[in-house]
């Protein structure tokens, strides 16, 4: 196997965009050298004397690793932390007190001084810890992979795409796609080539067929060289892609010469299948009790596959942090490592030195160890509030596994969900009656992607309305609320991958309290009920 | 004067970029109004549940806002800061401690359960603050401004010059203008034409001709409508423009339509004119003991000039609060303020809440006085860097004034420098050898901007070397100090301001401390004088 040899990443550089080859190389030029040196003095840059920053220090109280648990019965452990504040008992969390001082003893120790000076590439300790869990975490196939920290996903790919693609050029991506992307490439007139999906997400048959069919002159555009995929808890469908399709679509891309661009915010949000709530057992733990068995069960990262340096993968501590900590790295070969430092430096510079400084204090304080041991419990407190949403649509529908094979979702565990009625009297009777929508249980990530049957709705397509899934949206908004349409999550908005009958939510499960969770979802099948004039 | 009245904001839409337009309204279009309604659940973003948070809390030790005295007398204070750490005496500096906890009492604190979320245009505590601050200190002329933070004046011109410029159209600046706005512009192919400075920083006169004459086929591009410009403490020359000068500069934009960027990181750091040492008094506090009178002494922004919302100001923390805060604001009209919050989401999102909280909890914790205190305090200290800096280069070189009126530095304090030999025996005579460098002391700023006289020194030209300026700046490299060359902040680099015997570097007094400062003039003056062949 090519992917378990360790090589160098080979040259790439025929793929930088002409924005990436107009920023030359770096704004020293040949003076670099002398920048840096010990014992030199600076006077060149605009730094201010660290005594100047009002800041002596700084800290925080942080959880301690193990603050989840294992336990995947159910519990809402989100709640606590309110529970805790209402009732003023924040001392019973257990924590851990770190700190930053202005001035550290030794070079090792993270400092404001520093943190919070104009600085290249992000904080030297943070530099460490991410190299050291890229390597044991992701493996990549070839070692002098560089790390390079950015204010987040979003960053990542703007900084990627400016680096990558011209105006005017397309690139491929999954049919359903994350909207910001999209946001972000759409105004350069960079767009996107849906790739159809199947049970594992993206499709190797549909992607080698566009890529082997395709017409330049009718298509308008060069054949892509970039692909831009969210493949584990795939946005907005929640599929996760397997190891054997990673390495189809990866020797595809050899094949073709596609840069990939793996979006990877839910990596560790990976759930186990979605068990019925009369078949969970009550009280139990996750399958894995130990972080070295749940690390290897995870879908690899396209890394492990990326023998030849053709993969930038975005990583975030969005999700395991916080969304405000705007911190993320890229990893990627050394050459694309180099234009994307360049093209942030002209926009968002280095990530803020208090996040910085802060998360890195966080990390070399928990260790590799206490990472993973919290990464493994905000895993299992996503399964829990999934399973619990599942469950209470369960509660409010008729949930029942599904015959039909719908399109893609063949061989996946779908669900199709019936309107309930007060006495059940049909359900009883094996007449389920209206079939409202569709879903599968997502097998990572935050959402549930509901297929609506609007096909089943008298009046919902008359014509000169509005398209069904906004007029249910709007309904569902005024009764209090407020979800994704799917139309928001088209690759291609102008021709989505659906038909006129069809609509789409996607819905968060990540936030709310469970209570909330069952209202809203009590509220939403109220109002699903009422539009599709299914009598209670 | 129209400049006195408060008006509304004057359509300006024409002025967007075909890239800001492509960007359309908000992602959520038509649904926005159903999103933040007070009482809605939001089950659309990712968003994680704040008992995800690992920080409970953050907090710091921020210094009282009159940290640094008032006194002009030319005290290093930067280095008691030092001092402290070193002989473990840091409780001598005055203290305040601020936090912020995961969950505020009420809505008015900041809490992080907000801070560190994702969210939308920063927190509403710091957008009060620099209402304020903007409203009391710069006085826009018309009333409906809005504030935008963004990560720093680098993501501040990045989203601006996107949102305003077509590549291939080309913008106006001073002559010498910061390197690093030349970098974010010119790999998208937008070009700076320079415009020429005399002794109140870009001139009127040169302006308003370049603009007369402007002639689209013989320049290749239309007449520019965007000015990028650095009015106080010019980087790299250290000019400050006068009242008069912005005003007859902003009514030639309004004549000829053009929108412009005040990029004004250095405002706080305005100094009364340089004093030589031996005409100072040793115990003096500043001229403004009030802090009313201090603002008042400083040059207006072009805000206050502003009828007609056609200028964007960059303010940023980095020079006052710490570079690494990562954290400035647009001011503009509404219009602008949209697009660039369009145009950031897409790349640095909102700046980091760990910086962001910290930073709003300082300021409301000093206050709006206590903030300006801090201000007048930092910049009493520039002063007195600034002041020791010349101080140390008269201690090194004969420092003359000029009689000569050197180009744009007419009516200018300007100092010739010439070389102190051993015995001072010409100097004595009257005689005084070869002129170096001349330079004007800079009335704000963290530089020194140094002309130097290579028409002076024999074998500086020969031909076939490196230019005089390299030459002379690798060997104070490689002497052990590291200064900027001018040649870096030429606007149009292909063709300077400056002749082949002049050389120009920017040298920075912000950092380093006074020993420090004081070495590294004695390390330039040595190598000068060698190569400059003036014997000892």
């Amino acid at each position: 196997m090519a992917s378990e040899k360790r090589q160098k990443a080979i040259d790439l550089s025929h793929h930088l965009s002409d924005l990436s080859r107009a920023r030359g190389v770096s704004p020293l030029k040949g003076l670099a050298k002398y920048f840096g040196r010990p014992g030199v003095i600076s006077l060149a840059g605009g730094l201010p004397n660290p005594a100047y920053f009002p800041f002596n220090n700084i800290g925080a109280d942080v959880l301690v690793p193990d603050s989840f648990s294992l336990n995947t019965t159910g519990q809402d452990e989100s709640s606590l932390s309110w529970f805790w504040k209402f009732f003023g008992r924040a001392g019973k969390e257990r924590t851990t007190s770190i700190s930053i001082p202005k001035f550290s003893e030794t070079t090792e120790q993270v400092s404001l001084a520093v943190a919070l000076q104009y600085g290249g590439i992000g904080l030297r300790q943070l530099q460490a810890f991410l190299n050291e869990f890229v390597e044991k975490v992701y493996q990549p196939a070839y070692s002098d992979f560089s790390i390079l920290v950015h204010t987040g996903n979003t960053d990542g790919w703007s900084r990627v795409m400016q680096t990558l693609i011209n105006p005017g050029e397309s690139f491929l991506t999954e049919e359903w796609t994350y909207t910001s992307a999209l946001a972000t490439t759409n105004p350069h007139g960079m767009h996107a080539v849906p790739i159809p999906m199947d049970k594992d997400g993206m499709s190797s048959t549909d992607l080698r067929s566009i890529l082997a069919g395709w017409d330049e002159k009718a298509r308008g555009c060069k054949r892509p060289h970039v692909m831009y995929t969210v493949p584990v808890g795939q946005n907005p469908c929640g599929y996760t892609m397997s190891s054997i399709r990673k390495k189809e679509i990866y020797n595809i891309c050899v094949e073709y010469d596609i840069i990939i661009v793996e979006d990877d915010p839910y990596y560790f949000m990976q759930q186990e299948d979605y068990v019925p709530k009369s078949e969970r057992s009550s009280q139990s733990t996750g399958k894995y009790v130990n972080e070295a068995d749940w690390l290897a069960s995870l879908s690899p990262s396209y890394l492990k596959f990326d023998y030849q340096g053709r993969v930038i993968r975005l990583d975030t501590f969005s999700k395991y942090i916080a969304p405000g900590s705007r911190l993320g790295w890229h990893t990627c070969s050394p050459l694309f490592a180099e234009r994307l430092e360049r093209q942030g430096e002209t926009s968002t510079q280095t990530p803020c030195g208090f996040g910085q400084s802060l998360v890195t204090q966080l990390l070399t304080t928990w260790k590799y160890d206490g990472y993973i041991r919290w990464l493994h419990g905000i895993a299992v407190q996503y399964k829990n509030r999934r399973d619990f949403f599942i469950d209470t649509f369960g509660d409010e529908f008729h949930l029942v596994p599904s015959t039909s094979n719908i399109g893609f979702w063949k061989d996946r565990q779908v669900f199709d969900a019936y309107a309930k009625s007060k006495k059940c009297v049909m359900a009883e009777k094996g007449e389920l009656g209206t079939k409202l929508f569709s879903f599968v249980p997502p097998s990572a990530g935050m959402f549930i992607w509901l297929k609506v049957h609007f096909e089943n709705c008298p009046g919902a397509n008359a014509s000169g309305a509005e398209r069904p899934e906004i007029q249910l949206w709007v309904k569902i908004a005024e009764a209090g609320v407020v979800i994704s349409p799917g139309w928001f999550f088209a690759a291609d908005e102008e021709n989505p991958p659906t038909d006129e009958t069809e609509g789409h939510f996607r819905i968060s499960f990540s936030y709310a309290d469970f209570e909330t969770l069952r209202k809203a979802v009590k509220i939403i099948a109220n109002v699903m009920k009422e539009f599709f004039r299914v009598s209670d």
